[in-house]
């Protein structure tokens, strides 16, 4: 509840809103309004420009809000209005025009919904302003990521200690997730990829019912949430029985584009070459086209956001940004290999956030 | 994997869109196309119309399309093509001119970008076609919703077994939830609420940090999700010290109010009308304005879908309907109580397929 942080965030929204020439920005994607506000509901909308700053939200929340935001002014609906109509209304009152919206988390019903009652308005789609903001991190939300780590790498450990080779992927997900959980995660950052054999060759495998010892190792992904929200991100490869000689062989060359991108890392580094130096790795091992997805991205209050390591990428590193490393190379029908960590950039270079050893 | 089941669904909605005067319509909805295909991944589309049915996905569901919907056409984009240039190009090569889309669900990003690359197309919005489908549930679906029941009431009996007086309503809610998996569920149906005390007031509250012994009762609301996606939703109230004498009264009010509205239920009688009888019980007892929400709604591959019991319901109830029934009554400061079962329309009445004890 640390309102004044929460106040300088709007502050600098603020700037970015005028910058845009919008008189107010309707912020409705739930992670931007917890960075703003420190709400934690959902279903509720900033309305936020030079000239007003105004939270919309139902009556389900008032009492969460009052909680959460002491000092920021409300409008809250009853369940006698639909949700278009009050924010049209508020909208009319304010009388501001050029009105901006997120575009990418905004639909089209809600959109033509809003327009169709709001009158003198102009709607106008906006991306990224909160989003860029997200990108550096402050020192709470540095410890926030750590303790997201922290709850993964527990979680992992009881994984590793309950173990059974009749276990399949799906029951070693769940007791990955209500471990992670008892150590005081709200829940796992997402749904976690645990990949027997072949089925680490999948990138978008989830964990289904193959028993552990089908194969001689199996990919782990997965990561926590801590209790405000933050998340954690990891990967890593478990041998289950004899380490087959091709698995150890990609296994080196995954641990040597790791090591290269983290040696790349330094801020100012544009991060389309971090991605590149490590794929040039994985590509003069041979096994470039087996590496078919960027090396990075985001994370925070979502499990992917903004700046991402990849050859598309226009991103520049710059300290406080927190961003995964997650080279990999998958052979269809064989298994794949990956090794993913959280690595926050600092003023002169990056520190590994997570511990987990990379060993097979 | 039952393809006829899909294919006579793909059929029905054909025919709807025929009637929309749409050429083609693009379903992205994930349950939408998991109720059409059988597919169960995500970020993928399905083209319908009367002259073409095509399933677009990327390169990371490949092996996983091939499985789970043999024999329907599809196109995979691979990394190096965006999604919107790649639906542009289709629909280009199709040649149709009236495409509608589910605004509901399609951001104005998306549509935009879409807009923007494809040439010669009238994107049209479009909403609930396919939902209005999904608001009978074959037998199928039905045996699917009746296992999701089963595993919640599992799971219940777990929690019941493990409760403990300074366990937090957080800790109940994750044993809950891998209670549940333990007996097959993939998760919970949503982040289970249980609420102690006063907490059960609000209606939105999920599970925090207060001990289950801190008030007399608490009020727990969970499901599950069954392998194939289908979800349960059931209310109690339990009990944990000397039951208080509002709390019995609020309770048989509670009760009351549920069997008036089972005893309403019958096909071709108006959601409406059974929303209104189990108010009136609530209103006659004094506490109209402590019930702040809907009678229920459409349970099934989402927890909350078509077809709702609420005073501006404008639904008609037909057989093999499933809806929850879930009058309460919300003491600000006291707590609350909420009854809620899963309910089947039948040909000639209904039947309640849940089967948790109601008593305190």
């Amino acid at each position: 509840m640390a309102t004044d942080r929460h106040q300088a965030r709007r502050s600098r929204l603020v700037a970015a809103v005028k910058k845009a020439q919008l008189d107010l920005l309707i912020v409705s994607h739930p992670p931007n309004v917890t960075y703003l506000t420190g709400f934690t509901g959902d279903a509720s909308c900033l309305l936020i420009g030079p000239k007003r700053t105004l939270m919309v939200s139902d009556s389900r929340f008032e009492t969460q809000l009052a909680d959460e935001c002491p000092g920021l002014a409300t409008e809250i609906r009853t369940a006698k209005t639909q949700t278009a109509d009050f924010l049209a209304e508020i909208l009319g009152k304010l009388g501001f025009k050029r009105i901006g919206f997120e575009s990418a988390y905004t639909t089209v019903a809600a959109k033509d919904g809003l327009e169709e009652k709001a009158t003198g308005i102009e709607l106008t789609p906006s991306s990224g302003l909160v989003e860029e903001l997200r990108q550096i991190k402050d020192s709470e939300e540095i410890t926030a990521i750590r303790d997201a780590i922290y709850l993964a790498e527990r979680g992992y450990s009881v994984l590793r200690a309950l173990l059974l080779p009749e276990m399949t992927e799906r029951e070693a997900a769940h007791e990955l997730e209500h471990a992670m959980r008892r150590f005081g995660a709200l829940k796992a950052a997402f749904e976690p990829i645990i990949g027997v054999g072949p089925q680490a060759a999948l990138p978008h495998y989830r964990a289904g019912l193959r028993r552990l010892d089908e194969a001689p190792f199996f990919l782990i992904d997965w990561g926590a949430v801590e209790p405000g929200g933050y998340h954690s991100d990891l990967t890593r490869m478990v041998a289950t029985s004899k380490i087959p000689p091709k698995l150890d062989k990609l296994h080196r060359v995954v641990m040597n584009a790791r090591q290269a991108a983290l040696d790349a890392i330094h801020p100012g580094v544009a991060c389309q070459q971090v991605d590149a130096t490590a794929r040039k790795v994985i590509e003069d091992a041979g096994f470039g086209k087996y590496f078919g997805h960027g090396l990075g991205h985001g994370i925070g209050l979502e499990i992917h956001e903004s700046v991402r390591f990849s050859p598309i990428s226009k991103d520049t590193l710059q300290p406080g940004m927190v961003l995964t490393v997650e080279p990999g190379i998958y052979l269809p029908g064989f298994g794949g290999v990956r090794l993913e960590d959280d690595v926050l950039i600092t003023r002169d270079g990056y520190e590994v956030l997570s511990s987990v050893p990379l060993e097979l």
